[in-house]
């Protein structure tokens, strides 16, 4: 038998050592990214307050220009006071985005990317602020500036959720994500209600718009209560049964069955602006519990991840010690086990790799490499609810590119799509990118 | 109008710098992500190479174990010499697999875990052999313990791809995921039709099984086929008129055409091996030359986004320099771009950031937002084509863990299931997913 090749040792020994330097290494990885991520999280924490601010400053603004176009005396401190008030978040939330380049290369090119567009539309701020003072814009023309300003900062949450890598803290995510776009839906439905009652007179198109606004609200509210956690629901529902939201529901019922035409009262304007804006506020304490929540949870999943850190180091120097033979099992039998087909699966244990001491190398592999799988495959599954966004936003590029369209005729050409052939957005959208396929030429 | 705050210098300036550092920051991140990339490509050739080797000595111990079983004088020097062979290249591939985690936390946990996996597989290679020395295996046997390590070195393959971020280097690793998985098809088949010819008698079974070996065998290849590039297409081709090509079709026919029961020349093995090997030889130059071309690509990749780290690096350099109002842009011109809703999107530039001096800030942070979105977008449709592999292991791995299944059982099931329904084995995989989903419970 000599011709073929002894067992050779050097080819072995290293490879056991090695392959716990891997496990440990991609415990490292793991780390690094929970760590990533919880920077993601405290910028969308930021980014939640900021946004709250801005949607009280448009409103305030609005008001505003409303009583100042109609020659009354405007309510000078609460605008200069809310705009300390939003300052005080912008300098936050710069702070908080800066530290995502402070360790070089550690964020994703999307996330970076999208957190560029948002300073571009912070540094914008100021001569929106000046536009409003100077009068120049209306309520309809400043609403939409703030709303393509917080849109910008909305994409930065939902970028941090699309690139997280742990489903435990996904899942959260994608609820605050829903949860804020929701809010910011209501704060447009605001905005609309509000010029619709100060038109004096029902408009079908207006109506349409509202509708639209009204059901995109609900859809994400809808997500947001799919994906929050059971500790969260009660606190969101005793809130979704105050007072300004039944009072809201009343004045939409208003708005929406009068008749093309009929007339609509503008002095309930202000009736609808403070409502809506209580409603607004409630959802605020939500949001703030699910970001401090989502805070608490990443920190428990890096202190885990650091403990099987610390046992895997453990294990190593026990290896590196014991040398070969380790644990009663020699050699051939630790080999042999890689080759046993009728191997049984192993039995996922509580403590996770806490009982790493009795198992074998080969078991901690494959129980890491199932639990990987396992995440990917969740992660897929979350991230599902995102891609309608995802599709709608690729839709919308895509006509932009190539019918040299902006992006509300973008977007207003695949709503009236949607809404003539009575589909959903996201089919609509799904048809556009699958004709592109088409007409796309082949690599 | 002294109530609404003055727009204040302190959050422009400040800004327009920081979306600049975000760029960077974002092709530092684009750039660190090429060089993993590199890495997991190195990793990946070497892999080829390996794998390669691997099906020789297992083409060549089967050869040993099956004539030494007739009483035959072995070839000795033929095996003892491939085992050499192998060494190096085993040897070879532990250096560049420590490459991976010399750098801490710089790839992906799946990655890793799947090189600890095939560590663990590399350090039973020992066992195996001496398990072939000792006639302790037989033909099937150790053709499937080879299968089982060169099983866990594609798994490696396949991640570098899943995790490859850049699609025009996920696009030829997936062709040669394929290609590498069609070869290790092709090498089963080679096992299992000389079984088939020295047990002397055609059975269904053994010729249903032979089936399956080509069919995978063809989709891979034509995967492999739709991802290769239009430089690597005509190579391939030519290399498929191959004469041991049409010599192996000849066998396939008498294979699988003989009726079950119906007599086979046991003599015959011989040509069918051989020529089964001369096919799995001619498939080699073709990897070798994808994998070549992988390297040049990245490097490509690499040396484009240095370039244009370096355009960005001067144009901040510049806007740090020249203070506000550069490019004869005001402030409140630059501000208001963001605002404008009928802003036209920007052409592509064929040079890329190149002719970024003439654009302003907003104009690259759109950009660049369009460009990682196209190229996430063309990502995902990349890696539909890995999805069919994602669904059929997911599957396998939930019936080894609901019904405490080994893996080749599992495997055996899901196979079975397809036939019976005749089905597709990834239509099968999805509906046992799905079903897991129903009865999973809700979070």
């Amino acid at each position: 038998m000599k011709h073929v090749p002894q067992p050779r040792r050097r080819l072995t020994t290293p490879s056991m050592t090695s392959s716990l330097s891997f496990l440990l290494a991609a415990k490292h990885t793991e780390l690094s990214e929970l760590q990533r991520l919880a920077q993601s999280i405290a910028l969308a924490r930021s980014t939640a307050a900021l946004v709250h601010e801005l949607q009280r400053e448009r409103g305030l603004s609005s008001l505003w220009v409303g009583q100042a176009s109609m020659g009354q005396a405007p309510p000078e401190s609460d605008l200069r006071q809310q705009t300390r008030c939003t300052d005080r978040w912008v300098a936050q939330w710069l702070h908080e985005s800066a530290a995502l380049i402070a360790a070089p290369s550690a964020h994703g090119a999307r996330l970076l990317s999208r957190v560029a567009y948002a300073l571009q539309g912070l540094e914008a701020l100021a001569l929106l602020r000046s536009r409003v003072a100077a009068m120049a814009l209306g309520t309809q023309g400043l609403s939409a500036d703030y709303a393509r300003l917080i849109a910008s900062l909305l994409a930065v949450v939902f970028e941090a959720a699309d690139s997280a890598s742990a489903p435990e803290l996904l899942r959260p995510l994608v609820a605050l994500f829903n949860l804020m776009q929701g809010k910011e839906w209501a704060g447009q439905e605001r905005a609309a209600g509000a010029a619709l009652l100060a038109s004096a007179q029902a408009q079908a198109h207006e109506q349409a718009h509202l509708i639209d606004l009204i059901e995109a609200q609900q859809r994400c509210l809808e997500v947001f209560e799919s994906f929050a956690s059971a500790a969260l629901l009660p606190f969101w529902q005793e809130r979704q049964r105050a007072q300004p939201l039944v009072e809201r529901s009343r004045m939409r019922r208003l708005l929406l069955q009068t008749p093309a035409g009929g007339a609509l009262e503008p002095a309930q304007s202000r009736v609808w602006f403070a409502c809506c804006s209580q409603c607004m506020d409630e959802m605020r304490p939500v949001e703030d519990q699910l970001t401090q929540s989502l805070v608490a949870q990443a920190s428990a999943c890096m202190a885990q991840v650091q403990a099987e850190i610390g046992q895997l180091e453990q294990r190593q120097h026990q290896a590196g010690s014991a040398a070969n033979g380790a644990n009663g099992a020699s050699e051939t039998q630790r080999s042999s086990a890689f080759f046993e087909a009728a191997r049984p699966t192993l039995q996922p244990t509580p403590q996770g790799l806490a009982g790493g001491l009795e198992k074998s190398v080969l078991d901690l592999v494959q129980e890491q490499g199932q639990r990987l799988q396992a995440a990917a495959a969740e992660l897929e599954t979350l991230r599902a609810s995102l891609n309608e966004r995802k599709l709608i936003e690729r839709a919308k590029g895509l006509l932009m590119a190539h019918q040299q369209l902006d992006e509300p005729t973008a977007h207003k050409a695949l709503r009236e799509l949607a809404m003539n052939q009575n589909k959903r957005m996201v089919d609509v959208a799904e048809a556009v990118l699958s004709m592109s396929r088409l007409l796309a030429p082949r690599r």
